[in-house]
């Protein structure tokens, strides 16, 4: 007796032994090969194509005639005349096997297929959405043994595709007999598959073989912006991506001034609510028609949100988390229907929201974790998300830690008497030479240092208006390597630092970067209290690391990740010199861009990953900076640049800092306050 | 050793022995005796109340002393000062077992009562509704540990009351912070316990005990009127019936009326979905007020109605219903949200509706089956829900069968020449003296006989009308039964009735009931097109039964109930006489009321009785009768009074129905046509 034809798929590997006449699909299913299919087989879909492989496969042992597989049908060449199958294709449901062979599963035919993410150290994102395609065949009606319509479609999804416990939204009902009449009692569904708590529900209906593809939105609803990525459910592709200002700006710039319009003015809260609600609804219609789409495809949204903006999106007075205990009214993930959020997309699209970590720690840090997974890496990681706020994760595959830190807006370039928000005209980079202790800088809008040719026509437009959050950080920690700024933060006199560019400016001495005055532009320069400001935003970023540091009982991490916006603007060796991050080998900091918008598409994109996040977050030890004794500690020391007690030896291999002091005996270098919340 | 005492409770038996001290409510929960509490057992809703018992209990083989039971203690003494306690009741939370003892459970303290029902042979409702009340304790935030308010009520709610993967809707996070802190972390909350497609959900929050109980509504959605009962979902007691027109009579008085004028007016179904809704509400206020309530403590609403008035008030356009093969869009049972139909009761409000038997046996039909229960019976029970449209179940507790049949309006009083409403005024009840063939009757209004002293000044005000549905077929049968009438339906002449109330009217004979002529009132007469209309709609009605007796394979029923408002006023000898139902002994018809309403009451208040009828539903056999070719034979034969195939032995026992003819070769006694949906 000879054995039936040996199949091995690639790239899984996967092989099994099937009668002659076997189709590719079933050999596919009965073996668990991700081979995709929305028809089911029927030769409508085309998602189920594949490559046989011919030849000698000594790595498999087999060899492969030209005949181990059926002729082209005639399903298979009516697709090919009418679509097009790219050559050494075949259609899964249709070609079968004849003798041994090797078939290749090419990435577009899978549906676990992988994503691929820019960063090289990031990890793959595999395709898992909430929603999918279907398409059946559906049972007439029958006056000997009636049922309704809807009943006839469960059961068609039950038969055809192994889905129990269909539901179905109300909306459905409306369109449901015209469609199954229309497509000839053969329809397309979208069907939300459901969770733990939820059944699987029919979401939308289409006579006939839908073409289409569905969509879904990954959200960063920051304090400033909502940004937005349109993904295509199937390919996991980014089609769109869109942002706005988040519109709530106008009842306050940062998070505490909205928790405080919400107490001062009854109603404030919902007014608030329906600002960001409406803010989203112009994004989606922003982002639809940037796509070229119709704003009913998008049939899902993940939102990732700090706990003030999570709170007043649900419509949730965030008075609580404006003091002490900083009680989140619900701290799980959510699953909510747009509909029920006022949001204009499908009428029966989902709403996903991730878990808030902690009162100050919110669904943002939970999708950075997501993004970053130090819940999943060997090495010890640090991960900081800079803003108005820090969120701070340290954590390894055995534990994670997370804490946040009011850092106050001095990043962002607010309270810096010439800083401005990162936009054309604003310095970015700076150096500042040793010896001449003058600077050269780069601005916004153009690649050219200061001192390089051509430099003043490519900011003509411009022009010098101020210094960006990155910047400051650069300009502070310059200062600093030329000695012009000592540790505790002093600004030294010309005297002290041999240079004219420090000048007396009231009772303590600033320091002059650029003079645009001549041309009617600013003079843009370093005042103490800038120092003060950087001094303060740093030491809570730092202490809150530190803290997270001890508590994990360690001295030094092995990796750190700058997440955000901003973060990824950063220098690491200037970062360091302040003292605003740990003591780390500098090719060992690097800037993750915005993880949370990252950990918002993949929690959109794979249902397991937001089961993942639900349980890591669950895991994750929080700490609350504000009742920990030793962060006062942390800070007054971090107050020093780069720190008082810390050594920073790694640092010390790579940048040495002149040992200068400029302390005449008048205001207190160890001044501090805690900036409040 | 001694034993620890033993405890009785009554009325259920269980018993078991507990240590000295164990409060009364722990003993009773560990053997699973029903006794009610929503503070938990924290001496706060007084919902445990017993009866100790005293004395020798032979029966139980107990002597019971004084001090089996705790003394009265503040908790218990603060409650009876305040609200006061029944002589000899207690708190079973506060009173503990001190010795062998009897204790009795009244029935208002147990959860699962039995709501009693008017009538005799009726079922009893046991208590198991959806929604009810929890108080607890929630943990207050630590800042140490954050975690939501909402996920520590969850968890409280978990820990003191084992409620498993209670979700909540989305309104209630909007309130949870404020009833909190309000309540000083107790609140009583309304959790809707789900089933097995839904999680629980918290509907409602209250600050500490809340006093108050929650309300369901049961609805009966007829064609013509709308009927509401409140009901106290914790007692079970009905607290307002209502009812009103329902409003898209404006659109048709018959179901296919509404049908075509949906296809007939684009956007005609919306129009009729908006009315019945917004009547609906205005029906939801009515019954509020009359109960004193606010609206938004009715939770929960069941529905029943016909297919039509399903798809109309579903907002699915009805058209499918009104031609073969009269497909549903669907038939399972539905839980939706109020909010979702536009309803206005309690924001997160549920609203379950009955499953649909087939196209033409809806909702209110699967009620009658519930509240009836043929599927439970061991007699062969046949009940006909008398309308515009009969619903007709035959069956015990093997089998189940159903059908409809278009018996059309004449039983309502429509297309009857002399025919109206039941109003006062019409002609309900009727007698023909056999020998001189003069009718008496009674008037809707007034409870004496025509021929009765006071009959005049009673009717002074109503006059005499018309002839509503009841009193037609009391007159037709009087008629027959008077040799007025002959089998196959046609009037006598003078001559052959001897009497001159038979008159010349047109081609055929009339008979004349009353004459108000002389004071200006209307001359009533039966017509034979009258007799015509009568003979169809029973001919329909009978042959729908008697098609169902052949498929169960029978030639005679054990028990026939009327259902429906109309029902109730039919008297079951001149129905038989008649040959609307088949043969029975007169004592084994009944009336069953508004056993739709009834059945809607009882899945309101019992959701086990939903479980029971959705599977009862799902084995019903459904006949259709428009396909079937026996039912065409049957409608001939049963076109004769009573019928000219089958011999009615029983009721010829009872009543001897002149054997006459006075066809004189005119029109054709078989006549018939069917009269369309």
């Amino acid at each position: 007796m000879t054995q039936d034809p040996l199949v091995i798929f690639t790239p899984s590997g996967k092989r099994g032994r099937f009668p002659i006449g076997t189709p590719v699909l079933q050999a596919a299913r009965s073996l668990g090969v991700d081979l995709d299919s929305v028809c089911g087989g029927r030769g409508i879909c085309s998602k189920c194509q594949v490559e046989p492989s011919f030849g000698s496969f000594p790595k498999h042992g087999v060899e492969v005639s030209k005949d181990a597989i059926s002729e082209i049908n005639p399903v298979e060449e009516r697709y090919d005349r009418v679509r097009g199958l790219k050559p050494g294709r075949r259609l899964g449901c249709q070609a079968t096997i004849q003798a041994d062979i090797v078939i290749d599963v090419p990435p577009e035919s899978q549906v676990h297929k992988q994503v691929v993410r820019k960063r090289a150290e990031a990890r793959e994102i595999t395709m898992q959405p909430s929603t999918k395609l279907f398409y059946v065949e559906v049972a007439q009606p029958d006056m000997h043994d009636p049922s309704g319509d809807l009943e006839r479609l469960i059961a068609a999804l039950e038969d055809q595709w192994q889905l129990t416990g269909v539901k179905t939204d109300l909306h459905i009902l409306h369109v449901l007999q015209t469609a199954l009449r229309k497509g000839d009692w053969k329809v397309t569904v979208a069907v939300h598959l459901g969770d733990a708590s939820q059944p699987p529900k029919i979401m939308e209906i289409w006579p006939g073989y839908y073409e289409g593809t569905l969509y879904g939105l990954a959200i960063d609803l920051g304090s400033t912006t909502i940004a937005a990525h349109l993904c295509d459910l199937q390919s996991g592709e980014v089609v769109a991506s869109s942002g706005l200002m988040n519109p709530q700006i106008r009842f306050g710039e940062d998070l505490m001034s909205r928790v405080s319009y919400g107490m001062m003015n009854p109603g404030g809260d919902q007014e608030m609510t329906k600002a960001v609600r409406e803010g989203m609804n112009q994004l989606f219609s922003q982002i639809a028609e940037e796509a070229q789409i119709e704003p009913h495809l998008i049939v899902e949204a993940v939102l990732v949100c700090n706990p003030v903006m999570h709170h007043l999106f649900l419509g949730i007075d965030p008075y609580e988390l404006g003091q002490a205990p900083f009680a989140l009214a619900t701290s799980d993930a959510l699953h909510l229907r747009a509909a029920e959020l006022d949001l204009s997309l499908h009428p029966a699209a989902r709403v996903y929201i991730l878990p808030c970590i902690a009162g100050h720690v919110g669904a943002d840090a939970a999708a950075v974790a997501l993004s970053e997974a130090p819940h999943k890496s060997d090495d010890l990681m640090l991960v900081v998300d800079v803003g108005t706020n820090a969120e701070i994760l340290l954590g390894n595959k055995d534990r994670v830690l997370a804490c946040s830190s009011p850092t106050g807006p001095a990043f962002e370039g607010a309270q810096i008497s010439s800083g401005q928000r990162a936009a054309p005209g604003a310095i970015e980079r700076v150096e500042i030479d040793p010896v001449t202790k003058a600077p050269r800088f780069k601005v916004i809008g153009s690649d050219l240092w200061s001192d390089e040719e051509g430099f003043d026509a490519s900011i003509a437009v411009s022009g010098i208006t101020g210094i960006c959050g990155s910047g400051i950080i650069e300009l502070v920690a310059e200062m600093r390597m030329a000695g012009i700024v000592d540790g505790p933060g002093l600004i030294g006199s010309p005297e002290q630092t041999g240079t004219d560019l420090c000048f007396l400016d009231g009772r303590t001495y600033s320091y002059l970067v650029w003079d645009g005055s001549a041309d009617g532009g600013p003079k843009i320069t370093v005042t103490n209290r800038d120092i003060r400001e950087i001094q303060m935003a740093k030491a809570a970023l730092y202490s809150g690391a530190r803290l997270l540091m001890d508590k994990f009982e360690v001295d030094s991490v092995d990796r750190i990740i700058l997440a955000g916006a901003f973060g990824a603007h950063i220098s690491p060796k200037h970062a360091m010199v302040l003292g605003m991050i740990p003591d780390c080998e500098l090719d060992k900091v690097t800037s993750a861009g915005n993880a949370a918008g990252t950990g918002a598409r993949i929690a959109l994109l794979n249902t397991d990953a937001r089961a993942e996040i639900e349980a890591t977050v669950r895991k994750i030890e929080k700490i609350e900076t504000a009742i920990e004794p030793r962060f006062q500690e942390h800070f007054v020391n971090a107050s020093n640049i780069p720190n008082s007690a810390e050594p920073f030896p790694i640092l010390g291999r790579v940048v040495e800092l002149p040992n200068v002091t400029f302390n005449a005996g008048g205001e207190a270098s160890g001044r501090r306050r805690r900036r409040s919340r």
